[in-house]
C-alpha cells in the first residue's frame, strides 16, 4: 500500500504544480569563469525551457575569510562549486525532475576533498567517518534520509533511494548500509573518505579536547563545511539535499540537522525549498529549513524576508552560526549566513551565474 | 561555552515569562476514579499554585475500538494513564520544572509493558528492542534525543540527560548508550524489554513479511503505541517528551518521529508543546508538532484550530494516521487524532482530569 502509495506521489510529480510558465530563451554563451572573489557572472547561460530552472549551492560557512583562505584555495572553491553547479543546472535544463540536479551536484562536492562530505569528510573521535545526509522533494513532501554511515560512497544516494525505494524516511547506521546494498549503491571501505587536512584537524581537536578536559572544542575546529542544493525544476517543482561529515571529532553517535527533515532539508512546493549549514543543533531546536517554508506560507513573507528573518535574526539572538540556500517555486534564491563566509553559488532563473565566498 | 549557556538557559528558565496569575485555589478531593469508557472526572483535583498548570498524556493511537479491546483491558489502559497522569501533576503541583513533570509521567508509561515504550515495546525484525525518545523545552528551546539505544533503562532519562548535560541535541546507537553510562543513568540488557505480547506481534510480522515479500505489513500490525506527555508548569513553561519502541518488525536502523525535534516532539513557549504517536514517517515530512506550533504562532491560529488542523486535514489528506496531544502557556489542552482510538488522560487548568481511549 505505501510502495503503491510512493509510486503514485512520483507519478504526480510533475502533475500536481502548473508551473508559471515564462519564456526564458537566452543566447547560448559559455565562456571560462573569471575566478576572483565573489564572482558574479552577468552573461546568462543558455537555457531551452519555457518554465524558469534556477539552482543554489552551498559548501558550508564559517569563519572564512581572506585572512586565511589564499587565493589559490579561494580559486579551487569556486571551480569545484561552479562545476558542481553547471552539472546540476544541465539536468534541469534537460527537464529533468529536480531530485536529480540535487544529486548531481552535491555528488560532486561529495567527490571533492575541499567540502566536509564524502571524500573530505571530517573524522569522528574514534579516527572513521560517519556520514549523514538528506534529500527532500516538494512536490508530495517525500523524504528520504541516512546517517551515521560508514560504508556509502555518495551519502546523498543512499537518501534518495530511500526517498523513492523505502517505506521509511530515515535509516541510520548498519542498517541504512544494508538497505544501501540491496538498492545496489556503490559500497567502498571508510579509508577512502580520508584526506590528510581533515586527519591534522581530528589531531588538533583531540589535543584540544584533552586540555580542557570537555567536549567544547569541537565546536570552535571545523568550519561547518557541510554540502547542499535546492533547485526550481521545468515541472515547478523545488527539492532540497544536503550532505556532511558532520563535526570534527564527533561523539556518542552525534546526528546533526543534515539528516534531520526539517532541520538541514525541507522542500515543499507551497512554499520553498532549503539546505541549511551551521551549528546544527541551533538548526535542530529552531527548525531552520521548516521554519523558513512556514513563515512563507503562513506569515506571507518573501524567500528573502523569511530566510533573512531565521538566520540573521532569530539564529542571531540564539547564538547559533550558519547559514541557508533556499529557493521558491518561482525562482527566488536567498543565500543568507551570518557567520564571515560561506562557500555558496547559484544560477537564477535569468541564467545568471553567481559563484561567491566571502560577504 | 555551550555549558556555559545551557547553565545560563536552564538558569533563566524560571525567568522569561510572566505567567498569567490565576488564583486556582480549590478543595482537596481525592476519590478512586470510576474507570468506565473515556471517563471524565468533573471534580476539581487540589492545587496550590497561584499559576495555571496542567497536563496532557498520550499511551498510542490506532485501530482501538470497543471491538478489540475488552473491558478489563481498557480498565487497565485507564489506571496505568491515570497513575502516569497524577505522578507528573504532582510535580507540577509542587512547583518543579515541566521537565520533571514530563519525565515522572513517562517512565511510568516506559515501565509498564501495555504501552510500546521501554518494557513493553515492540520487537525489531532481528528480535530486540531499539528505543528512541525526545524531549523539549519551551523556555529557551533546549532539547535532547536519543535514538536507536537497546540497555538505556529509561530512554526519556536518557534523552533528559543529552538536553541538559550535552552540548548535543541528538544522539544515537551505542554512543548515546556510552553517554548514558556515563551520566550514571541506569544500564539494562535489552530482554528486560520483552513481553510474550509483543513476541507474538512480531512472528506474525515476521510471517506477513515472508508471506508478502515485502515491508508492507510492518505497517499493519502496530498500534502505534507511542507515549508522550505535554505539560504547563507554574512558571509558564511548555514541556513535551515522547518515548517509544518504534514499529514492530523494524529494519535498517529506521528511526521514526519519536526522536525527532519537530516531527514527533516540539515546545516552544511562544507558541505550544506537541507530542505525537502515529505512523512516523508521515510525521517527520509534515513536521506534525512544529506545524502545529507554526500555525499558532505564524496564523494566529487557537491551539484546537491549529492541532486539529494539522491531523484532521493535513495528515487525513496525506493518508498519515495518528493523533497528538498539546498544550500551550495558557493551559489549553487539546487532543486529536484521526484513528480509531487513542490512549489519553489530561488534567486541565481547573483540576479537571479525563482518561479516554475510543472517540
Amino acid at each position: 500500500m505505501i510502495n503503491a502509495l510512493q509510486a503514485k506521489s512520483m507519478n504526480t510529480l510533475r502533475q500536481r504544480h502548473n508551473p508559471l510558465v515564462t519564456a526564458v530563451i537566452t543566447t547560448m554563451l559559455v565562456t571560462p569563469w573569471m575566478l576572483h572573489a565573489n564572482l558574479v557572472q552577468d552573461t546568462p547561460l543558455s537555457t531551452v525551457s519555457t518554465n524558469p530552472i534556477a539552482i543554489a549551492l552551498h559548501g558550508g560557512a564559517g569563519t572564512i575569510t581572506k585572512a586565511n583562505l589564499s587565493e589559490q584555495q579561494a580559486q579551487q572553491y569556486r571551480a569545484k562549486l561552479e562545476e558542481a553547479l553547471l552539472a546540476g543546472y544541465a539536468q534541469l535544463k534537460a527537464g529533468k525532475d529536480g531530485q536529480y540536479a540535487v544529486i548531481s551536484a552535491i555528488q560532486i562536492l561529495e567527490q571533492s576533498p575541499l567540502f566536509n562530505a564524502g571524500i573530505g569528510a571530517v573524522y569522528t573521535y574514534a579516527g572513521d567517518h560517519e556520514l549523514d545526509a538528506s534529500i527532500m522533494h516538494g512536490a508530495e513532501r517525500l523524504a528520504g534520509a541516512v546517517s551515521g554511515v560508514k560504508t556509502i560512497a555518495s551519502p546523498i544516494a543512499a537518501a534518495q533511494a530511500v526517498m523513492n525505494h523505502s517505506v521509511h524516511v530515515m535509516l541510520s547506521g548498519s542498517g541504512a548500509e544494508e538497505f544501501a546494498q540491496e538498492q545496489g549503491l556503490a559500497q567502498v571501505d571508510n579509508h577512502i573518505f580520508d584526506t590528510e587536512r581533515r586527519l591534522k584537524s581530528l589531531q588538533k581537536a583531540k589535543r584540544a579536547i584533552a586540555d580542557s578536559q570537555t567536549e567544547l572544542l569541537e565546536f570552535q575546529d571545523y568550519k561547518f563545511g557541510t554540502v547542499g542544493a535546492v533547485v526550481l525544476d521545468q515541472q515547478g517543482n523545488v527539492v532540497a539535499g544536503t550532505s556532511t561529515g558532520g563535526m570534527t571529532a564527533k561523539r556518542y553517535g552525534r546526528i546533526g540537522d543534515s539528516p534531520i527533515i526539517g532541520a538541514g532539508t525541507f522542500a515543499d512546493n507551497d512554499s520553498c525549498a532549503v539546505s541549511a549549514t551551521g551549528h546544527g543543533e541551533y538548526f535542530i531546536r529552531y527548525q531552520v529549513a521548516a521554519d523558513i517554508c512556514a513563515r512563507m506560507a503562513y506569515q506571507g513573507l518573501t524567500l528573502h524576508a523569511a530566510a533573512d528573518k531565521v538566520v540573521n535574526e532569530v539564529l542571531v539572538e540564539a547564538d547559533g552560526s550558519g547559514g541557508v540556500i533556499a529557493i521558491d517555486t518561482a525562482g527566488n534564491i536567498a543565500m543568507p549566513f551570518n557567520t564571515e563566509g560561506m562557500y555558496r553559488a547559484s544560477i537564477d532563473i535569468h541564467g545568471k551565474m553567481s559563484v561567491a565566498i566571502y560577504r
